[in-house]
């Protein structure tokens, strides 16, 4: 059946609300609720606080501390809880560089697709005089330790790789490109933001020296996140103040969103396995379908890839469009990054692995998690097609194509 | 009777609980806390997201601001949310800062007493060649405008200066200052942490060209704040990233907590006057009541004062033991500021107002807010005299004074 707005809305009395963009955010777990509650009522003091309201609030401050730590193979005294993946990012970043420009390094490693918590980060460093060296992650969007190894110079004093893509889903190698980094003896920072709770992370196994997480990325509260950096690397403020996360970030703790974090943390290690499983054979079943549209192609790495991510360019349509239907039958999508959703640039990371301007603008992200079901991907399914071959028919370029005076990319 | 903190604990079958350090922190309001439930559980989405969930979040964080704006005589597009109070501070002041560098002015205006959000932002800025100038803020702990104005230079960027004190309570002549520097054509920042909410504030009557709050001051949630800018005014960013706050805070909203402060904030607002009343009648009941031990002295200006602030030295004691033995009778209070409690130092507020070291070691700071009552500061004020007393009597510093060994100061 043709797509047709008007009398699809008509058609069903209650819209279904399949959530897909859960790596825009993701519910908060009931048990992560739970866990905060008491601190949002009765529990309420201040950790910093000697007396018992406060100490209460301290208490539970240091157990999510440990229960982080515990959930991610670090010490609870390499814990720094911060407002979220972004201001750690940040602030990893600036600590591995003032440390490099003591020791007259000014030389950065990193990668084409980071997020742009990463990227202005070290749009900041080159204007105090950094180089920053920014490695092509190629048309599968992946790099290698090779590349890295092949990279480092000896005034090199910092590496950032994300653990994995938040647009297009690749997985980086990153226990080999941290066995490298810690070879030549460079800094080793990652951005798991889309990684923790979904993927195996271990710092030590994985030799990593600094670690960004955000709650609200695997069903923990927003406006909450923690910087790993271990055991002697100095940090440099971003927040001066008072002396709270031992001196490195001053600002009242927020007790209750930081036991939030630590629950959902735990409930997402604890299940992480048949949560990837099942997350990843939806998303299989997505990918399968959704090639058989003509003029698509998959983006980000088919193999060493996000078990929630499915991220496609669609030729001759806009992704906004595109979201905008979607979201009328239901379905909750995204182009790309939450974060530059703003912006009318394609985005970086579609540049990054090579789709040219008008393939990137025709992008679309399903993120699912655990939760999603077989049935809402059938339902994608069933309305996916029909949206794209609406567009396609009211799209100029589209006719170009038919037409021939455009040649086809994908 | 004696104070005797082994007997006095099998006396009482349930212990009290009187919250008396509102200043570090406040109880949630049932409010606000209604108002965030609805953005943890089912408006969970991401406000940068364009699909339906993403749209409901984008639409309470703009009415949470227009709301804050309303409140406070200001713009909604002047308002940046923030992760607190101390990240406003240190994002007002860094801009300021900028700005002045761009135009060869490296003159900072600050006062000895403001928060360590202010005062280690201040030193940063020392270090990187500005020139930073703190007024003496007396015995009676605050600042004419007549001082600022004398001190004001033409290479003068910046006047920061608090609503009010955070230890003593003191309410300095904001929209007096605020006239200097508007006449004078220097930016003017205040802390108003402890002030909104408490007192009336309203930036364009006041003069105030950059403002900083923190919900959990006002019965709102903890992690978020607000920094204003007046329109016009360029902002650097503490955090980079994604486009959020119109590019001058990245990091994903944190919608709930946003919701949660607009909440707070309102019902602080509408209740401004009559809570502000009952709580000064409380704190001067205390006031007087603990004039009468001997040796002791209030803190901070008498007249121009926060309604909830009661602050005192007691000489021959030690502030942390006062805490401990109040904590045992159910009375949770503060020898100074839960930022720095960690420290071993005497508060830097307690100095400024010219308390030698070892009485400032004696101090003890209530806070009070209209959730307080007539029977709590009662029981405080049966309490209290007992405690000094017996922890002068097991005091070396006592008996030297008793002795003659040592000189009264109070």
């Amino acid at each position: 059946m043709r797509y047709n707005p008007r009398r699809s809305k008509k058609e069903s009395g209650v819209k279904p609300m399949i959530y897909a963009d859960n790596a825009a955010t993701t519910r908060l777990s009931a048990t992560a609720l739970e866990a905060m509650l008491p601190y949002l009522r009765e529990h309420y003091g201040n950790a910093s606080s000697l007396h018992g309201i406060g100490q209460e609030a301290a208490e539970a401050l240091e157990n999510a501390r440990e229960s982080v730590a515990a959930g991610l193979g670090w010490q609870a005294r390499e814990i720094y809880f911060t407002s979220g993946g972004s201001e750690a990012d940040n602030q990893a970043i600036l600590s591995a560089a003032a440390l490099g420009e003591r020791k007259g390094k000014k030389h950065i490693l990193s990668t084409a697709f980071e997020h742009h918590a990463v990227l202005h980060t070290l749009k900041k460093l080159e204007k105090q005089g950094f180089e920053v060296e920014l490695l092509d992650v190629g048309p599968v969007g992946n790099i290698t330790a090779e590349q890295v190894a092949a990279a480092i110079r000896p005034d090199t004093c910092l590496v950032t790789a994300m653990f994995a893509n938040n647009e297009i889903g690749s997985v980086l190698p990153i226990a080999e490109i941290g066995a490298v980094c810690r070879d030549k003896g460079v800094l080793f920072h990652t951005d798991a933001v889309q990684a923790v709770g979904h993927l195996y992370v271990n710092v030590v196994e994985q030799n990593i020296d600094m670690l960004s997480l955000s709650a609200h990325k695997f069903h923990g509260p927003k406006g909450i996140g923690v910087l790993y950096a271990r055991t002697g690397i100095p940090l440099v403020n971003l927040i001066e103040g008072g002396a709270q996360e031992r001196g490195k970030r001053a600002g009242t703790e927020n007790v209750p969103a930081i036991v939030g974090l630590a629950a959902a943390l735990k409930e997402a290690c604890e299940h992480r396995q048949e949560n990837a499983e099942k997350t990843a054979a939806l998303r299989d079943r997505l990918i399968r379908g959704l090639s058989a549209i003509p003029h698509c192609a998959l983006n980000g790495d088919p193999v060493n890839r996000l078990p929630g991510n499915v991220s496609f360019c669609f030729e001759g349509i806009e992704g906004e469009s595109l979201l905008l239907l979607l979201d009328g039958k239901g379905i909750c999508a995204s182009s790309g990054s939450a974060c530059t959703s703003g912006s009318l640039d394609p985005s970086h990371v579609l540049l990054a692995i090579g789709r040219p301007h008008e393939v990137a603008h025709g992008s679309l992200r399903l993120s699912l998690c655990e939760e999603n079901t077989e049935e809402e991907v059938e339902y994608i399914l069933a309305q996916l097609p029909g949206i794209v071959e609406y567009l396609r028919s009211i799209s100029p370029m589209w006719k170009d194509l038919l037409a021939g005076r455009r040649q086809f990319i994908l």
